[in-house]
């Protein structure tokens, strides 16, 4: 045990860390490797986990430990210090740990665990009545947390959830953010869509063998910068980046017939995430400063290597030719233009994780509107599948033909996970707005990705970002690198420049 | 939690029992998937868990509920009863956990979590002065760990060792078995040897696509009985069953070029395995109960499905036709005549794993003297490579050319598992035993195993061995079973019985 409240500290966060990494590890097992009768087990082992975890967090220990460094003035006056990063960060998650009871933590835990096997079932079978009471369980234990956690005037229930993913994050402020980006989205899709002049997708529908396509998404990966000998690739149903620590990352994606070149993108998606991971630095495992700022940031970082690097020309320039290697034959007669087409195509569609750039957001959209509702008491989960349809109708006119393909497509929810789903908006905002300034300060940076060159980006990235683990909050680090608030005219400008010339306008 | 001392006993030790199911799984992660800089993470991991389990065993709440429930007759009258065997297994465990300290159980789970990393890189490059720093030290906390466990009058440091593997094991009573056992089997090696009548092994050296080998062998386990809905086959260095309970059993097999036939019986001896483990009681799970009797006895099991089933004239009647619809014209030619021929050879050699039944034990022995030593303290480590050698020359008559076919060839030292390799030999012999008895009772069992069927044998082991837990001593089971203490006759009648006319003596 090292001497002094913060050397204490940190010692004792990072056994809870240690435990927490375990925990991750069976997580990511569950998804890809555990046999289906294990699932009931595997729950019991979460959910002793969880509340060992939290046990050990709450504790007196930590209470006392944690006020003495904060009357330490020489541990905290410099609050972009480690050891006030450290201190803040575990106070924040200090505060709202203590508040929840350990018999909560555990019941969601196990709950969750349970409900993410039977959604499974549910989503194969298009059976949301199968599914529908464990959704039901999971809404009522989440309003019995954010009632704990309670939330500051004016707030309500889904904010202190989304605080848990996104550190003051509130609903009104997504909104705020969300209501001009509908608006936008939906003039841009609306004028593409209005043209009429839907492509035949080639690249989606080529015939690619599987064994052929598992080598090509991995070594893409591999090429872009993920570490293989601190990481994995496996597959699992809906497509994931997990694992314990920086040296041990799990990546998943996965194959389907309907689309060839999705698993592809959902590599350069993961494998973002994956860099984000192997980037925080070692000494700092297991405490704030070795974690990263939250989701937003974590899914700007996933966003940037899928769309602002793999849907570019220059990067098909550079891809094509290597897919052409790998695959021979079946790739004949296809150009960097059709490619570059086919990668960005604006077609409203059913499942938010097959969405082209300019449609995504807004299934975003509608899942924060809904869970909004469902926290707030007045969507009753009986009325999702209902509502959901209703909704694609509206804002994406397409008709949902099944639940399958409509509230049943996203484990989210199945995971406890209500208050996450924005993270995924305004990644794609802070995506943008950091690639801006990665443009700005990079020289050739999208000529070297037609070269094959992406170490100039990941750098950069390892730099400026994911070295200072928490060190800055999502704002203050937005603000610190592009001397300007998260907006939406980055990411609106991207998709406005990028898709007008290429769909004709 | 439940009422009364036994149902609060029950409760804490399930507890125990889930956190070292999670243990169990991360042990296999490390074999099977980890990537190869996780690996000083999850010695932590490990270290973590194992000290955790037993800080919860070695309460004064457990030794108490223990003492109450010893306490009651009712309890504990029949001793036979699930109660009375629950509390005499976790006051037997609970008498040795107790007398070893949390830190000295952390440092070991810690340095054989590391040393496993570095064996298998030392096996790699066949370099014993990179592995002997390790195994010096893990024969250090041994011997450590042995004075603090004690040992009866008359006994040595290496029993209180071989007591955690096999409870009422000495260096003694093994030694008492093996002596003759050594001798009889070299005289039948010797005269088989003598004849010099060396056939080309066809089957070994066929070149079978690994794809299809991989599934085949999988169908092979499926057909003999393991249930895939929980369980799982893949690739490690060194095959094992591990995991976390009966419903998520987890096999591995290895694909070599120097043995094509070896990944069948190596998947047909861990399905042995994995048929115990899923034939425990799911009632049960987490108690002494629910879990295996000793692994001399499990190694029975495996033994049994490998070489008393999987190495018979009958099982090839079925399993060559089914490997000629797999591999196809590859095995054009090969008759049921050279198959049983092919595996069943007698030819001294290297590797253990590989060894044929006649020569299996006298690797066993080889290492029972040599770890004897060790712990004695009169064999240094640094002599290892040299004795290992000479004991090689001396019982099998073969030269080691390097260390990897030498002392590294076995992960298991490196795991801190001295005290267990003598249980392969007892297995070999309880297997013997008690296939002879399973021949007396269930009719027509060989005739089965040639028309594909294996129901009535598993099923025998479930009912009278399975399905008791811990219910019986290893003596008891055997002295049930079959009315006759363990003796080496029934092994020694079945080898001189196939080997005999099969080597033209």
């Amino acid at each position: 045990m090292p001497n002094g409240s913060y050397g204490k500290l940190l010692h004792r966060i990072r056994e809870i860390g240690l435990l927490q990494s375990t925990a991750a590890l069976l997580h990511w097992d569950q998804q890809t490797m555990m046999p289906p009768r294990g699932i009931e087990h595997r729950s019991r082992q979460l959910a002793q986990l969880a509340r060992m975890s939290h046990e050990l967090f709450i504790s007196v220990e930590i209470a006392d430990l944690l006020a003495q460094c904060e009357a330490e003035s020489n541990l905290i006056s410099d609050p972009l210090s480690e050891s006030a990063v450290n201190v803040r960060e575990t106070r924040r998650e200090y505060d709202r740990a203590v508040k929840v009871p350990a018999s909560l933590v555990q019941e969601l835990s196990q709950t969750t665990a349970l409900a993410e096997g039977e959604w499974i079932g549910a989503r194969k079978e298009s059976d949301f009545p199968r599914f529908r009471p464990w959704l039901e369980k999971i809404v009522g234990l989440l309003r019995q947390k954010a009632e704990c956690l309670g939330h500051p005037k004016g707030g309500e229930a889904w904010d202190a959830l989304a605080e848990g993913f996104e550190p003051d994050c509130t609903a009104r402020k997504v909104e705020a953010m969300f209501s001009p980006l509908r608006a936008r989205l939906a003039d841009l899709v609306g004028e593409i869509v209005g043209r009429g002049a839907i492509r035949a997708q080639q690249l989606q529908s080529l015939d690619l063998p599987i064994e052929i396509n598992k080598k090509f998404v991995r070594a893409m990966a591999q090429r872009i910068g993920v570490d293989f000998s601190r990481g994995r690739l496996d597959e699992s149903a809906h497509p994931f980046c997990g694992g314990s620590h920086c040296h041990d990352v799990r990546m998943t994606t996965r194959f389907t017939e309907a689309d060839q070149i999705e698993p592809l993108f959902s590599t350069l998606h993961e494998s973002g995430h994956a860099m984000y991971e192997q980037g925080l630095k070692e000494e700092h495992l297991g405490t704030p400063m070795g974690e990263s700022i939250s989701l937003a940031i974590h899914e700007s970082q996933s966003r940037m290597w899928e769309n602002f690097v793999g849907r570019t020309r220059e990067f098909w320039i550079w891809c094509l030719p290597q897919m052409k290697k790998a695959f021979g034959a079946s790739l004949n007669g296809i150009t960097e233009d059709d490619a570059y087409a086919d990668i960005n195509p604006v077609r409203p569609g059913l499942i938010r994780v097959s969405a082209d750039e300019a449609t995504y957001n807004l299934h975003i959209i509608i899942r924060f509107e809904m869970e909004r509702s469902l926290m707030g008491g007045d969507l009753p989960v009986s009325d999702l599948p209902g509502v959901w349809n209703e909704k694609y109708r509206d804002i994406l006119s397409v008709d949902v033909p099944d639940e399958a393909q409509g509230c049943l497509q996203d484990i989210h929810w199945a995971g406890g996970a209500i208050g996450y789903f924005p993270t995924y908006a305004l990644g794609n905002l802070y995506a943008a707005q950091i690639f801006e300034q990665a443009e700005a300060e990079i020289p050739d940076l999208r000529r070297g990705f037609s070269q094959g060159r992406f170490s100039d980006l990941k750098e950069w990235l390892n730099e400026r970002i994911h070295s200072h683990g928490k060190r800055f909050s999502a704002d203050a680090l937005c603000q610190r690198l592009t001397e300007k608030p998260l907006s939406i005219e980055p990411f609106m400008n991207h998709l406005e420049n990028k898709l007008r010339p290429l769909h004709g306008l």
